[in-house]
């Protein structure tokens, strides 16, 4: 997790802005003048223009590409290619899991060379250690990182992963598995390849994470669009300031909504005020 | 379900051939007469015409496109097109999972008109409903399907889908949820638009399932290279003979490795081996 503390650093921002292209997110226009592949395109690479000197990461969200097919999927090339050349670490929102070769696939995708070739991508535990090592070891193999799902920040999430497992939730059960197969991978920094995903809407659960699992960085959705705050985001943070980068996509993304004007300008007043927040919350 | 069930019934084979291109289950020659993903299509539209008359469905896995990037996914939707043209029941491997917005946009991805227009799609529970609902209302329009991953075949299945949820395992718990969500879905032949994953290396556990869940229909990985056979896959059919397809992946497309000869013969031969072991057992 070292490349991505440090790019953290540089940026004095904690902050991961998720590339999220739907046609609602869309300012005016965009699908009037281009055909949604190339709409998504200028979006996506408008918004890391507008985002690369504040953030020090961002998201993209595999499901809205893919739901243009292929050439949703080549402008998901082309946006992490840009975003990496820019400077950007770039997190695959993929939510993958298989088994066997089948991981082995899944990994080579987004982690390997070609393709979707990022620094990190999130994974989905259901499938255990299987479903989570070969995108681990891809990922260790080029000082890369694996965000497992721990706690999802959806309303639903209490329904498998809330229930009482031996006295803790499954959602524990997981960090735990987490923190066992991440364990021979803890960087300069303190923190291991493998994090968790962990939602900003239950700030208890957060609170708990941090104290029992110090050597996992957290990946936390729910800031802002999702109702979340810097307060409640500084409980995922170490005494250092540390071991954890919070998300944003609607908020930043479609600031044009609320702010007004251009989408770029909105994106990058949204993202200074979200550092500022930050900032202030972990001072 | 009422569709996979008529053409189960046409065909007289419960069997889904798996699609999983990689470079080791492709004949010798083909990577080198031929880039990758050419070498892809051919080989899935080859196996697609010589298995069309004898099995009711395939069952592409996303995971092996997807390491070829855009160009890879652009071979998936040739192969899923050239599938359903020959009057095949298409099963996209994809195990998706997301919220929201974003869980719809994976939806009309996998089930939608454009993309990747498969008739049904396997999903991750792990997100609760909200990761399931999108797909199931998808394919719920359209006649269409969505398999929850339930109990999975690999050896890590048990870290976290066996872990004692209130006197039953958590796989139990991902199977009443599906239940639940897909109960008002049953179709003329009394089986639910969302039915489960479930392993062959688990018989015990898939009788306990058929048992329990009289309205959900099973896709059963593990047939052949896994280690299960016709008599373990019997396990998982109703007293009609209906209620489960049985995959088969690596048995059927990597025929040409044990039979010799060449890979579409192979193949046709395998999977006419498969349909009268499974025959037999259901007799």
């Amino acid at each position: 997790m070292d490349k991505l503390i440090e790019k953290i650093s540089e940026k004095g921002n904690p902050t991961v802005a998720g590339l999220d292209p739907r046609p609602s997110h869309l300012p005016p226009g965009f699908l009037d003048r281009l055909p949604p592949a190339e709409a998504y395109l200028e979006f996506s690479l408008g918004l890391i223009d507008a985002l690369a000197d504040i953030v020090p990461a961002v998201k993209p969200q595999a499901a809205c590409y893919e739901a243009l097919g292929s050439a949703g999927m080549s402008v998901l090339e082309k946006t992490i290619t840009c975003a990496r050349e820019a400077g950007l670490y770039v997190i695959g929102d993929a939510k993958r899991a298989d088994i066997g070769s089948t991981a082995e696939a899944y990994a080579e995708a987004w982690l390997g060379d070609g393709a979707f070739s990022c620094d990190a991508v999130t994974v989905n535990p259901y499938l255990g250690s299987d479903g989570i090592i070969p995108f681990l070891d891809a990922a260790k193999s080029r000082g890369g990182a694996v965000f497992a799902l721990v706690k999802t920040s959806n309303p639903s999430s209490s329904e498998l992963q809330d229930i009482d497992a031996g006295g803790a939730p499954l959602w524990m059960r997981a960090a735990e598995l987490a923190e066992k197969l991440g364990g021979d991978s803890i960087g300069i920094h303190g923190y291991s390849s493998l994090g968790a995903v962990t939602g900003l809407t239950h700030p208890a659960d957060i609170r708990a994470l941090r104290m029992r699992f110090p050597h996992m960085f957290f990946l936390v959705p729910g800031y802002g669009a999702q109702g979340g705050g810097a307060s409640e985001a500084a409980l995922a943070f170490d005494s250092r300031g540390l071991g954890a980068i919070i998300n944003s996509s609607r908020a930043i993304m479609c600031a044009w909504k609320s702010r007004g004007g251009d989408y770029k300008t909105a994106a990058r007043a949204e993202a200074l005020a979200m550092r500022d927040s930050l900032r202030d919350a972990l001072s």
